[in-house]
């Protein structure tokens, strides 16, 4: 069902997929959205694997998107937070993995708060080991790139060249708009524009090829999609914005802002929401908000990933 | 198997159902006893839905208990501890509702601190998605009311008319008791006295319809069944009791205050038992306890509630 | 398949099994190996019953390795983690047991921090009822000893007569090591040497009928088995150790210092590793190194020991 060139070892970031690859997947999400809700999958995909989710930072959302993925699929999970385990111990991160993958873990998605750091257990892990990043410091987030495509292509289809695509708020601290950036270039989004206190625009190698506008209003103006992005708290105790109502006027998503976007314009987010700081409630749960439908598809997504993935011995 | 009348789209509090309603669920349950401890469930009646353990309240034995119940019923379980979840990132409680029925829960049995808590999400939940009420504030506790009477049932028969009933303890913060009074006054329970200290009876309107005793040998001479309460330490702190060993002397069920029921009766309690507090030693582990089938009972009642529940769109 | 003469109620400690006993699990451990690491198990042997995993201290090694092996049997798993639960509410252990029972666990995996917990547990339980040590104090950790032993069979044969095995490290305050010297008296290991800094070493009667030499190299020189131990941080702040450095180089497991024992001599290590410590990176990763095949038997060992329960009503 799944065409071989989709078959991948890892998933570490979305940026080394080519368009096809990446397509491929977004389409195997699509089918199995029936059953991300709960629709019986027979047989099962993953009936003999053992789902390990390794999260070293806390997570509710993400965390039980892929535990209900795993078991959607018909896989064995285990879930570790890993605020309370051994690495309190003094465990090397390399040793928990080995650990892990000695107790028949076959598919290790990890969180964690340093960039990079999935992408280095790639490097140690068992021949029969897969990886996912489930979000990675501020380097990326692939799955939640995907479900966002998917989200994007249910509304505006396939052909993304003509695509117009705003990305508002903290992207400086954001590996969901890293991702999303990864994704929107590989499928050839026709124009992204990028807006955000000059506190928080990441470095220019993240910006590199995309229009980085100065105000929300002009990022707005005329586009398909709006993606506003999570205002952490602790972004003003750092001084990066003044107040939460500050940054509510000037970045925040309300209907007037929303009404300079093009009539059939859509709202995402990736959650969990801020409401009254980087969106307004009748944003959010408005005629053009997609975020729940973001949701869905993110067991969809991930179901469509861990079916993917492929260990060089298997 | 389960009659038509019984099929509920929620379950938040007792008192809504009429007494054929509640008699066909603890019908239900008697009839799944076996498969509450283990029994074979062939075929498995949840086997396509996903029932969401979202606790806002820290749980051992409901929690485990509903976990069970649907387990046993073939449903994907996901729990939450919302101790350590998004709700602490600021997310409101109906986004992580809405969040997790994208995800595609379709049961979620929900403990919160506040009372009206699950009914407000009733009101704001999506077509296909049932509630249980797992205990809001000091409102209601539906299930625990269930397995009480069905407790009770399995002792006394069916026929509530002639049983007599001492409730005693901290009635004012208990949503165990209030269930229990809605059951046993829709049962037509022929006389139910509550006895507590003045500062842990509950108001008016709770006790109407009840008689109020004020201790706890009147509470309990010639009954069929004394149902004893948790004392929350904090009471103490509070200064709503004096001191545990006081409590104790007062309103501690002894084998000697005991003795002053009907020979048969039996002795109840929601547990966890503050031992050498509410109640003795003696009478916890002695042979008109039925505080362990209590425990039991409460897997098979809530397997007869989620089997019960019946989305809109179902 | 599994002989009646390893048809256990309880496992508590290994000292009262007899070699044929514990032969009789390692074969059973040794068969399920492919099982543990994720081939399917048909029929399931454990499909009726329900596992609790009760576990008092932190965990992630055991308690994951024991719900994957009662997972591969086809059991229904609950996980306690003791730290968030109802014994907060002061509960009593024996009635947090009553209650599990009551809501029908069969088989209960708990660790503690008290010896001689488990089998206090024993005596009060239900008759249907099996309990699993993973851990009580200082006092044994049998499906650990278990697991041990089946690696160095599976190296050093079935014959334990010939085989010398050093023991080094924290002994005093280890479980594992009062495991491992149970099964290797019964085992008959031809010669097994203690060797710790003197604050480090245990009581007499634990060492009784072992030879404890007083240098690590006097204990590695010639020897079939390394059996290092970890060394908590916290007894340098008792003043057990000096440091963690002077400790690696008296007692540290050291390239060097592995090459007085037999060229072919093994490596062991419970887990989690202090690299640096107890253990150098060159022998933990090095060639002799059977770490990770421990844990790997680890899960094996629990399928063998959850098979063999077999409670007096069953």
């Amino acid at each position: 069902m799944l065409p071989m060139n989709t078959s991948i070892r890892h998933l570490l970031t979305l940026d080394r997929l080519n368009a096809e690859q990446l397509n491929s997947l977004l389409d195997q999400a699509e089918a199995l959205s029936p059953q991300a809700l709960g629709a019986p999958l027979s047989p099962p995909r993953l009936a003999d694997k053992t789902v390990v989710n390794l999260f070293f930072e806390p997570s509710t959302r993400t965390r039980s998107s892929f535990e209900l993925a795993a078991k959607r699929l018909g896989a064995t999970v285990l879930n570790f937070d890993m605020a309370n385990s051994s690495t309190r111990k003094g465990e090397t991160l390399a040793d928990t993995l080995y650990t892990l993958e000695a107790m028949g873990g076959d598919i290790f998605v990890v969180r964690h708060s340093g960039d990079g750091v999935v992408a280095q257990l790639a490097e140690i892990c068992a021949p029969r080991t897969c990886l996912v990043n489930a979000g990675d410091g501020k380097s990326a987030h692939p799955t939640q790139g995907l479900l966002d495509m998917l989200t994007i292509r249910q509304h505006k289809g396939r052909d993304f060249s003509g695509l117009k695509v705003a990305i508002i708020g903290d992207i400086r601290h954001s590996r969901v708009a890293r991702s999303d950036l990864h994704a929107l270039r590989i499928l050839g989004a026709g124009e992204v524009r990028l807006a955000a206190p000059e506190s928080l625009l990441p470095n220019a190698d993240v910006m590199q090829g995309f229009r980085v506008v100065d105000s929300a209003d002009a990022a707005i103006e005329g586009v398909d999609v709006v993606m506003t992005l999570r205002l952490q708290r602790e972004r003003m105790e750092d001084g990066l914005v003044s107040s939460m109502e500050a940054y509510f006027r000037d970045w925040g998503i309300t209907p007037e802002r929303l009404a300079l976007a093009k009539p059939d314009a859509i709202v995402m987010h990736p959650g969990p929401m801020n409401r009254g700081v980087e969106i307004a409630d009748a944003v959010a749960d408005g005629p053009q908000s997609v975020i729940r439908q973001q949701v869905s598809n993110g067991v969809a997504a991930r179901m469509a990933v861990l079916s993917a993935l492929h260990a060089e011995s298997a």
